[in-house]
């Protein structure tokens, strides 16, 4: 069936409960409600199906295989693609995220064309997607933490295929301080200074969002030019720790404005679980695994738990959660976890420095200066 | 006399020519001139009587001694001060800047009262006259050259009592070219960043001015916290190398814009004569030299020829000019005549690195994540 309006469905993300759009919005939260969805789809003529997910409902995984099972039965329909894994992630139970061939919902497409920012929103998806690969090529993605331009330059220079910003470093950078000292338009600012610097993919940190509605803060980071965020469940201008379900709302509502601007960005869903002071939760490493259960659920694509205590803490969380796990290290004494080797043994996903590339970059500075300091 | 309204004379600076400014203002270049106005200042019992070099015509040794002598002839006058030597400056023939607790000219003073400012103008004349003092302790002083808040910190911790930003490593942290790819409100921001993350006395770089009137760029600068600045003469958004004189007279309007607010400005006169391609003139060092006496008559506190060639040109420049030099360095190579302790030993009065200390940190920066790159 290769006629003038192929049926094309997307799917966006595999996980644990889907939206279907077909012209209009359908909700569906089973693999018959797609084969119904996508049939009458074929029957219509669509010009475009897009299987979006927006985890609203659980589904367990043979629920999901039925899903998938029921998107590949349509890929004798004409351009029709499905999730084929094209590499094995070995530490994660996700397929690869799509590739970027497949087709975009429809709704951003409009937003899009009504914006004339075409060329740029597809240069963003197109990093996204690669971004998001990056964390499913069954090795361990490592993300240099810059803070300017300039160290952005110096670390792709080195050979690395995207970068993530720290909130906290580009703080240290600007004069300002982290736990949001910085306002958005701050954070923005520098944001934006960096992923123009650097042509490969670029994650910000925007600590827990700065009290911004997902919507607008989604819109503003993709015009900053970054393809993934660090989202956290520390509040500091509240002084709290959002509730494990506020949280995962809050990713959600990222996850559904992305999706609407067509791409694929990056939720690093992190809670702050393992940086309180003992004793706040009986079971930490439980605490952190239902978290992130509930962001992953909510459209997250890699959960971050800053000083997971252990190696066996990393293993359980590797265990119980479905997607990427992002761990800490700092460039020369490695994480808590253990060294980089430790951790790629560990089947780690992605490695980040937080505030540690640019501590460990304090003594070689003031060595180069040290000889002229005290002249004889 | 300890009166309620003693007599105070400010000698802001010992140099070429002179403005004495009593209650309105007195034209004046002699020392004559000066034994007069102070002579009928102390008669009719004015509060403050400031003597404000303007360089506006010039004086030979003799004729700046004769005023050196009026001005100390009236030190038994009430609180009068001169500026006697406090250390020996060995390698320049000129004084030390003159003591904070000399009387600030009156227009400066009702200026700040207006602007309700008070307190951190006169934080910022107060670091302008230390700034001004390290290059006339009899050392050679070390302003390492930093780029962002960070980079300040780290360069502060190590022990210098000063720092200097280059527009250049300014510019590579922003994410912007330098060569007035920055525009001054760009300048500014940077600048700022730096000197609200640390106390000591900070010189930065302007490029040419941005096209920018003297006064103006002289209130921007010091809103901005700086003390010092080095100014070029290639005017990149013309590609064009100012003139000797209309360089000077830049200078000039400076250093009169920087009187009025009663901070001693370090303005360091860049000339970019060495950068230009060889044949440009037909005596580099001598271009350099006649250059940079306009610039010192004209209010400069210290000469800036980037590439000097070698430690002969050094020496020269060192010979015919009044006031401090200012050469550039590599933190680990030296400069083109000499490592510190040759610098040293010409009597240099002042190193900084311009781009050399960030870029001679790529390494380290490069060295730490290098390990990280290629996952086993």
């Amino acid at each position: 069936m290769n006629g003038p309006n192929p049926l094309r469905v997307r799917l966006v993300e595999i996980g644990f409960a889907a939206l279907v759009e077909v012209v209009g919005e359908v909700d569906m939260a089973s693999a018959p409600a797609l084969e119904a969805v996508l049939a009458q789809a074929t029957s219509s003529g669509a010009d475009h199906v897009v299987v979006d997910l927006r985890h609203t409902t659980y589904m367990d995984s043979s629920g999901l295989n039925a899903l998938l099972t029921a998107a590949l039965a349509h890929r004798d329909l004409g351009s029709l693609s499905a999730p084929t894994p094209h590499r094995r992630c070995s530490a994660c139970s996700r397929s690869p995220a799509p590739r970027t061939s497949w087709a975009e919902p429809a709704t951003a497409a409009r937003t899009r064309r009504r914006q004339g920012r075409q060329p740029a929103m597809t240069d963003l998806a197109a990093k996204a997607t690669k971004l998001l690969d990056l964390h499913h090529a069954g090795t361990t993605l490592v993300l240099p933490t810059v803070w300017d331009a300039w160290s952005a330059r110096a670390v792709v220079d080195a050979g690395f295929p995207a970068l993530t910003i720290g909130s906290h470093p580009l703080a240290d950078s600007r004069g300002q301080q982290d736990n949001e000292g910085m306002t958005l338009d701050d954070a923005l600012d520098g944001i934006r200074r960096i992923t123009g610097a650097v042509d490969v993919p670029v994650s910000a940190d925007v600590e827990s969002g700065y009290d911004t509605p997902p919507a607008e803060l989604v819109e503003r980071v993709l015009d900053a030019g970054a393809v993934g965020i660090n989202v956290e469940d520390t509040v500091h201008s509240q002084d709290r720790l959002r509730s494990p379900d506020e949280h995962a709302d809050y990713i959600g509502g990222l996850r559904a404005a992305a999706d609407a601007q067509g791409v694929d960005l990056v939720i690093n869903a992190r809670t702050d679980v393992f940086l309180k002071p003992e004793g706040t939760f009986a079971d930490p490493v439980a605490e952190a695994v239902s978290r992130l259960l509930l962001c992953e659920a909510a459209g997250a694509r890699c959960a971050y738990p800053p000083k997971a205590p252990d190696a066996d803490a990393v293993r359980t969380l590797l265990a119980e959660l479905a997607g990427p796990l992002n761990v800490i290290a700092h460039p020369v004494d490695g994480s808590a976890a253990g060294s980089l080797a430790d951790l790629q043994q560990l089947g780690v996903h992605r490695i980040s420095f937080g505030p540690l590339l640019q501590m460990a970059l304090v003594d070689p500075l003031q060595a180069l200066v040290a000889p002229w300091a005290e002249p004889a």
